[in-house]
């Protein structure tokens, strides 16, 4: 690590012009949530691995800023040559930057591994102290990073019409339509999921999302993929090509991107691009002699600021992608993928709960997930850990149809370290499983028909009456968003509250939002809209049959944690009346995995919630009866028994 | 009015530069919600007498735009020369001029009627077609409004400490602080409850509010009251004088807001000046020796326009007024007196219900509040209106302590009338009471100690099952809101759907805020929080000691209307659990008056409901005991039994 720092301030100082500061930010080139490992460099440089960080390097210091989820990872994994930065504690980077070093310093950075909107922010703090932004090329980290991984070569491959339910070119035209309402004459694509989802391919190019290292281009008469030409089998090319998509190599997008600025991007074969697949003429010159057609449009969230340099800033439409808001609704053929997945993945859950139940009845003597006894005291037994219980549960989901791998790093945490958000434990370190203590996982798999993400949390003893307390808090919170009801143009924040406010109640809180989108076989967390407390400057309304999770939860640090999350469709409410011709939505659960009864103060529920609380239960019960053996339907059918107050 | 057309049109005519159209804003100098007779100015030349609306008249056209609250009302007084905007359904008015005037058109209107925010607003609209908006002096309007009332001479009172609960000189010096803080030399006050709840004055120059047509300059060495000082006897002048205060001209604010900005705003005497109240010396010569203090703050909401130009746009502050939260978070004087005035107000409401409940059954043969029968039908007897009713229960407000007059004009209204928001009887043209209708009043009134703002709807004959209903939800959200719990830090706009849940669960909803802040004898609306579905650009969080109405309604067009209201005192909440040492809140209701249990179906209110309700009722009837007599005390006594359901 001493050797890199070295290194690095050895490059720094022959860069021209010669650096103050390099910034290594977490993102690679797509400004991704999850990196492939070559992506890695913040973990390179500094030893720090979580997922979100970002790393500060002077001549004479080395600093890292993270987030609350990661103060205690961080501190174990940095170096002494490393000072932590705890965000919410310490200024961001940029006002650090303009306040701590000097006038004139230079900041490099590599320009493919920041957004537009963060590197125009620090621009504007910069100029403040005429500091200035340098983009660096090549990138520095990978100069000295000596072992880095190779990049893989995995195949492309083609989501099927059966899973995607809309082709191709009924996309692409929707795409090409919102381009002559912006006088767009083209977009850049730079967020691996929604080149995916517009192409209809999967790759397996970064760890639990579906994607692949990828750029996409299209124009009124043109679209590209950018790729590394190895991982494009000739079926998948010729799929692709009958899609009216051209492939080239990823490099290629720099330059291709200039040309699309310049109006000089051309098909490699215009003949062979006149034609879009079902024979569909493209009207080229109609779009082409309409002079007023001349913006290129950017998504300043996602696109590299190195690719936004490339284009005449007075020609930029700086706008929410428009594959956005497409791929967040979701067609017939999605929206049934995505409850049959959750239907099969509930199913692996109550395999794996009722496993683990004889498990920690068997092994610690448990008086297990239905009863509040004390734990008996029992000889050596096998030691389960968070680890060996969650590769159970993963195995009952590999077990199912069109299962493709988690769809992020399994959450499974026993007592203090579920109160630790965003907690992922290492076989190594992790903890063993007890009885006595909360027992709280957040998991979800890739299958090719939806994408899963469920949180249960349960007790195999005697929960504590302030553990009930919380739990039935969650829950109740839980029950009045999943239920809510609302008028179409509510954005998510409004009703993030409903969640809230049971918890408001005794004083008690979370600290992180309340419900993402998912995708369909692509990223766990997906946008644009959400549920959460922080309003956003431009609204993102809730419409019928986008996905969202619900997931409130409550951490007693040291001590235990509690989350409970469903995923939601939402759709449109049979109210009885219509104030405004508005029209009202509300959702559809499609998570079928029980709640733990016994840690519900079930004096604390209404006769509403208690009856919403039965019939889901008996829903699970006949939904997953298919997938289950007689052991495990028996074990369902008395975690669904009915309750009463 | 057509005379008053021509008139205008040649007036722009010969203005210089010409103008091709002028606008008549609602507005006075002082950008206020209610204003004078006198500066009823779009009233005047419009015809068109409701509260908001803004007049465009063109050479060839004379146009409107009003809110849904009053396109029936402007339909009935707008003349055939006007064409009625209707807001919502059209451009708003600097869209429409951008839309449909010429390029280079010049757009007049009076600088002191509009404010900062708004001519910005406008002027960039403008600029897109080298349109100009043109600053005409004198106002137009003016010029030909032949009749136009005198300015009428109120004295200015001083609102006494015992009510006010701070002195001038401890509010002068917390704001000091502010403007150090903001490296303010001096702040301009244009808002007429901010001059008069800084300096504790109270005036008559607007009906139903105690304000006084004022403006307020403070620097850190100095403060003016800019007002005619015939307004101004010698006993005030005198108390001003004590507390640092110096009377100027009205007309003089113009002159000396220049100077200020030069920095050459100077006490008439400095040595009077160099002490205030208490003996305290002002650091004056600290605060002028440091060139850094060099800003002017005004508030963009509030400031005119021609205020404003007097200053180098570089210097100022354009931020919310530094009284807008002082006067907001109440003090426990005021907080002492908005109760006991809320106490005699709910004392008068009570009176006026029973003696209307027994007027009901007399004249019209109704069943009355308590009972739900038919109506019998009477011989000939006396006729009672919105408006003769109403008069009633403002006498008995009037024969409360402290009482000086309304707090804005009364809503009183049957049926029909009661679905049109803010609609406001005329003696002339106003319903006759009906017993088979529902009736709503929201009404206040202006006391020494406080302002108050209650609305009940009841229901003298047998209400329909869809009138219960909906009377039910509405209560249902008053009560969830009332009765909310939430971190410090949470803005009103995240509370608001907690008066809108239970109208979303049947698809009703209705349109207008929830809640708004109310002054301490002063102004009825007060931001600057409010609990409203519309989201803020910079959020104003609820804090302990601010008041804010409850007032969630329903409104079935042509048919009835439902609204409650309640005013809430915001409080520390005694949670059980403070995580994260943020501190929670609630509300503590300071209304006392009972709601009709007839109207309610007992059948959807939660035990927890049912138990609130009856222990307000119950406080009701404790707190107004003293204020009633044997008849009053035993119809409240039968409008607080407890209910079950």
């Amino acid at each position: 690590m001493a050797d890199t720092l070295a290194s690095l301030r050895s490059l720094m100082a022959s860069h021209s012009p010669p650096l103050d500061a390099l910034v290594v930010p977490s993102e690679d080139y797509h400004q991704s949530e999850y990196v492939s490992d070559r992506d890695k460099r913040r973990g390179f440089v500094s030893g720090f691995t979580g997922s979100a960080g970002l790393a500060l390097i002077t001549m004479s210091e080395a600093l890292l800023w993270t987030d609350g989820r990661y103060f205690l990872q961080a501190m174990q994994e940095l170096s002494d040559q490393w000072k932590l930065m705890r965000i919410g504690e310490v200024p961001v980077v940029e006002i650090w930057i303009t306040d701590n070093m000097a006038k004139d310093a230079t900041i490099g950075v590599d320009p493919w591994c920041i957004s537009v909107n963060t590197a125009q922010k620090w621009e504007r703090a910069f100029a403040t102290k005429l500091q200035k932004l340098v983009p660096t090329s090549p990138n520095l980290v990978d100069e000295v990073w000596k072992n880095r991984p190779a990049e893989e070569i995995n195949p492309v491959t083609v989501h099927l019409l059966e899973f995607a339910g809309r082709s191709v070119t009924e996309k692409l035209n929707d795409l090409r339509e919102k381009l002559i309402q912006e006088r767009a004459r083209g977009v850049v694509f730079t967020a691996l999921d929604e080149v995916a989802w517009l192409y209809n391919i999967r790759g397996s190019d970064v760890s639990y999302c579906p994607v692949i290292q990828s750029f996409a281009i299209v124009t009124s008469n043109s679209a590209f993929l950018y790729v590394d030409k190895r991982k494009v089998s000739p079926e998948v090319n010729a799929y692709l090509k009958g899609s009216g998509i051209e492939v080239r190599d990823y490099a290629t997008v720099s330059t291709d991107v200039a040309l699309l600025g310049s109006d000089q991007l051309k098909p490699s074969s215009a003949a062979e691009n006149g034609i879009v697949a079902d024979g569909v003429p493209v009207e080229a010159e109609k779009a082409e002699t309409d002079e007023s057609v001349d913006l290129i449009w950017i998504d300043p969230a996602s696109c590299c600021y190195a690719l936004h340099s490339k284009l005449n800033a007075d020609k930029v439409i700086l706008k929410q992608s428009p594959a956005a808001l497409p791929k967040a609704l979701k067609n017939p053929v999605e929206l049934e993928g995505l409850k049959k997945a959750h239907i099969r993945d509930g199913a692996a859950v109550v395999q794996y709960l009722a496993w683990l139940d004889k498990q920690m009845q068997d092994n610690y003597g448990a008086s297990g997930y239905f009863l509040g006894g004390e734990t008996k005291k029992l000889g050596q037994s096998e030691k389960l850990t968070e680890v060996t219980v969650s590769d159970k549960l993963e195995a009952f989901r590999a077990s199912k149809e069109h299962f493709r791998g988690l769809s992020f790093p399994t959450i499974s945490c026993v007592g203090p370290n579920a109160a630790i958000n965003h907690y992922s434990p290492e076989a190594e370190t992790c903890a063993e499983m007890d009885p006595d203590k909360i027992y709280l996982f957040d998991s979800g798999a890739q299958y090719l028909d939806g994408t899963t993400d469920v949180t249960r949390t349960v007790h195999f003893g005697k929960p504590s009456a302030f553990e009930k307390a919380c739990y039935t808090a969650v829950l109740k919170g839980h029950i009045a968003l999943g239920n809510a009801r609302f008028p179409n143009g509510t954005d998510g924040h409004a009703l993030d509250i409903l969640a809230r406010a049971s918890l408001w109640k005794d004083g008690l809180d979370f600290r992180h939002g309340t419900g993402h989108g998912i995708g369909s076989y692509l990223n766990v967390h997906e946008g644009p809209h959400s549920i959460s407390p922080k309003p956003r400057s431009v609204p993102v309304p809730l419409q019928a049959s986008m996905t969202v999770t619900d997931e409130p939860g409550y951490y007693d640090d040291g001590n235990f944690g509690i989350r409970i999350e469903n995923l939601l469709v939402v759709k449109e409410a049979d109210t009885i009346y219509n104030f405004d011709n508005k029209g009202y939505l509300t959702f559809e659960h499609i998570t079928s995995v029980p709640y733990q009864t016994k840690l519900m103060d079930l004096r604390h529920l209404t006769p509403e919630e208690i009856e919403w609380l039965n019939s889901y239960h008996s829903k699970c019960r006949d939904i997953l009866a298919p997938y289950l053996d007689e052991t495990e339907m028996s074990w369902l059918r008395r975690a669904t028994e009915p309750v009463s107050a």
